[in-house]
């Protein structure tokens, strides 16, 4: 197929390449000419705007987003709605809020065109060699750019989800999930890291990742982390957060669900951050209040 | 009524001199000559050992320990359960964990010696001007020193709460809640701080304690830490704890019985007590291996 | 002074009532005639329309807004803006958001009127007979109505908190530690009930109440219920909530604040309003999967 | 090699046919007579006794405990001590709490036998087909028995971790790791099930096992429960737990290591194993005592 790719970052840089693997014809475009020159010289074409990009395509056209979510989305959007034809299909493939692509579903159908927002995971390493989607949309228009899908991901890594916002909507639990998985196996490594023994993480992971309850790709991150420094002695804990987490947080909280799990896993990241809390101060200030006991000067 | 009083730190000198202001005869030692020296000074008797606190003592004796919990618990009643005899009276007024003191009133019934575990509350100022007492032991025995209580405590401040461990064990709860009050104010105040208002914590914390659903002395204590020090500044958000809130974790964790905020509010003073976490170096190392997000470097 | 009074629930009436105790004239009008006929039985003026609420004040007029937050408020703003006048005072009592508080005083200054965002705390009983306030708007006119303020509060029990917004962002905050302290409380009994003692749980929210450091008003009000049922037998364990505790989690994860005790105070009581949780059939069905682990039947 | 294996639960049963696929000779007692008939039946030999067991076997002998945790094992190892002799080895593979395993591998070192604790992870398939080992002992005495984990795990599946202890140590951890993954998988589902979109649960857990970030043994075990029962509809969400979580958080705790998410996870398991809670009993009593929320009638 024929695919304008907007966006060259990590994420869309290796797409591509895993597009054009499979034979498929990808123009690309960048606010950096860098990286439209870089993918050039990748074998793929590079176009110099946004307008270039949509003429470069036949119609109907798919025109792939891979940027950043927020206000850069829409602003592609605004750019891309006039340059666009009835029938033309937008995949938003980032990381954009449900209720956003919910919204930009309902504005572009009103000039005829398809959007699709899709979650995407499997990290820089699946974007090269095999994705996972999560897809919502206009199901029949699906079918016309499924290939596209089966192509770049693992097999079996893509699913149909269900109309405008599943996929984002799914893609966000799925990342509110990874967030709760990843605080449980920190936690496991900080208990062993205090006990009583000696362990070799790296070996520990490694073995966790063959046949054990808790194997996966997180485990096997895990390992590979080790490998590279067997105590994480560079690294500090701060565990920076990016969106999805928040949201699935939030949208617990107004589905009145209960996810603990998943909700201290964020609140732990926040913590992270921070050298010192508010929280602390006050209950060890009521500590010297009502007992005497001796506090931490600043 | 006539008492031995062994421990004379923060706690005890102060009930000590509280006994004595409600017309008890006091005889007090203390490990450190210096503090049953001043507690001479204050008026009361000292004594130079256990063996001459209890001579001291007429029959029924009285002796109550007001001493930290643990072994040094445990060694003096080696000490004291040769000296005493049947019907003698020990009052076991520390922060002692339930089975042990259900194990030392086992032990000391014996010997026809009467053990009473009571949690004590209300910090330094309730110590010395009006406590509030918790009481395991037996229920008869109780009534011959019931005025000790009445006298040392705020109108309406003790209870026999029932057979031995009771006493000891309703005290652990105590703080369990207490550590669970305490962690939803600093939690309130580290929301404040972080808004876009610029409060008046002492003003607010004083506002609080006058006439809203949260007032209670913890909040006024919050007032007092605020008055002395607006923001906190002079102090590191450490918090210790000592044990109690640990107790109610485990003995939670035995009754399978859920109490997520008593069990966060003791994790969170852990998390305070480190600088990084392992946890963190876990997390952040594996969002570095399949997103490529950057580490914070150690 | 006087004072035009909208909305007379359980609230707004007895605040009415507390007015007038202290010598303010209120006009009062309600939705509900029988509501407006029992404040005038009260001895109170009534009014049978906001118009006739408007008409009855002397400019600068003062109206005193009680009543549910949301729309109701809009509305109310709605009918009010156009038969007020520039300097008169318009109190919104209510358990607003802060954020449409923020954007109410906005609107209605357009109109040279003022708006002050008060939180109300203390329940019905504060209401009555002593409430307190964290009072957000112009601290000049703030001045005009102090007056009101420190009547029908109890002593101390009014605060100038700030700018517009100040003063609901501080009862939204005081309610989420509100639910942590009920949980914390909660928690401990729940561990009480399950233990090897037969506490009785009046007479230990009653000494609690006196001397201890969990003492306030919330364990005063913990022994009020028990005195009623002592073991809670009569009443389900579910625990409705009403916004402010969802507002403070979402205004944490907003400010990147952990805030956990807060967050699991809310989330348990979501979970207590359902019988059974989807979360609970997949690891049920999870642990059936890998350890042949019996499931129980629907 | 030869092995006596002295268990035929599920996990023994599997275990024992694995290693006879591998050329093992195993005897095989259980106190059921049935399991060792089926055992027979399935190719191997069965002892009817102990003491057989041992007698069957060769110098130094290798008995492989696999039985349920506690008493079983002490009870196990009084019978077997005087049976056995110097440098013969015990494995025992079960679930046992690190404690037990340091104390018994102490206990046995002193008649000169050799004790292996091993955690063994995997279920029901991995123990048939490929299981995962954490193996603590003495590591030179580990090379003798090192060809049977090899044979019978997965490969890379089996790790020496250090001293006796270490084997279960990590086991508990890698418990609590799992304790923490499927609540979040739970949770993440939760969310799902109330949201406004209609997910085909089974084909979303099957994407998410091919090629996402969260992919893995657990989240194919999902899919599977899923295919069975699309909503999950015919079994209740109660979670039973069976040690190694709670001892995990008990080893946090003594460790005085944040571990949040394990904890949770733990107590939310608590929690539905209730219908009511006493604590959500107390915080509804308290929202009617100062607010007059209405109560849910028991």
């Amino acid at each position: 197929m024929k695919i304008g790719l907007v966006g060259l970052g990590k994420m869309g840089m290796n797409l591509g390449l895993n597009m054009m693997d499979h034979g498929h014809q990808v123009t690309a475009y960048d606010v950096s000419p860098d990286a439209v020159e870089r993918f050039r010289s990748a074998g793929g074409e590079g176009a110099s705007s946004v307008e270039a990009l949509v003429k470069s395509l036949e119609t109907p056209r798919i025109v792939w987003l891979m940027v950043p979510q927020g206000k850069i989305v829409d602003n592609l959007l605004d750019q891309l709605e006039p340059l666009l034809q009835r029938d033309d299909i937008v995949i938003e493939a980032g990381n954009s809020h449900y209720k956003d692509s919910l919204r930009r579903a309902q504005r572009l159908s009103a000039s005829g065109l398809h959007y699709f927002d899709v979650g995407t995971s499997g990290g820089m390493e699946g974007a090269r060699h095999g994705a996972c989607y999560m897809i919502g949309g206009d199901k029949e228009t699906f079918q016309r750019i499924e290939p596209l899908f089966k192509d770049t991901a693992v097999p079996n890594g893509y699913l149909y989800t269900g109309p405008s916002g599943s996929g984002h909507y799914s893609k966000m639990v799925h990342n509110g999930i990874e967030y709760g998985m990843m605080a449980a196996i920190g936690e496991g490594f900080e208990i062993l890291e205090k006990s009583q023994f000696d362990y070799d993480y790296e070996a520990l992971a490694k073995v966790w990742s063959n046949g054990s309850v808790i194997r996966g790709w997180l485990m096997e991150l895990t390992q590979s982390a080790f490998s590279k420094d067997p105590k994480l002695s560079e690294i500090r804990g701060v565990m920076h957060s990016s969106g999805e987490g928040k949201w699935t947080v939030e949208e617990a909280l107004d589905l009145q669900a209960a996810a603990p799990i998943i909700a201290l896993s964020l609140m732990m990241r926040y913590r992270s951050t921070e050298d010192d809390t508010f929280t602390g101060k006050v209950v060890a200030a009521l500590r010297n209040e009502f007992g005497g006991h001796a506090v931490d000067k600043a």
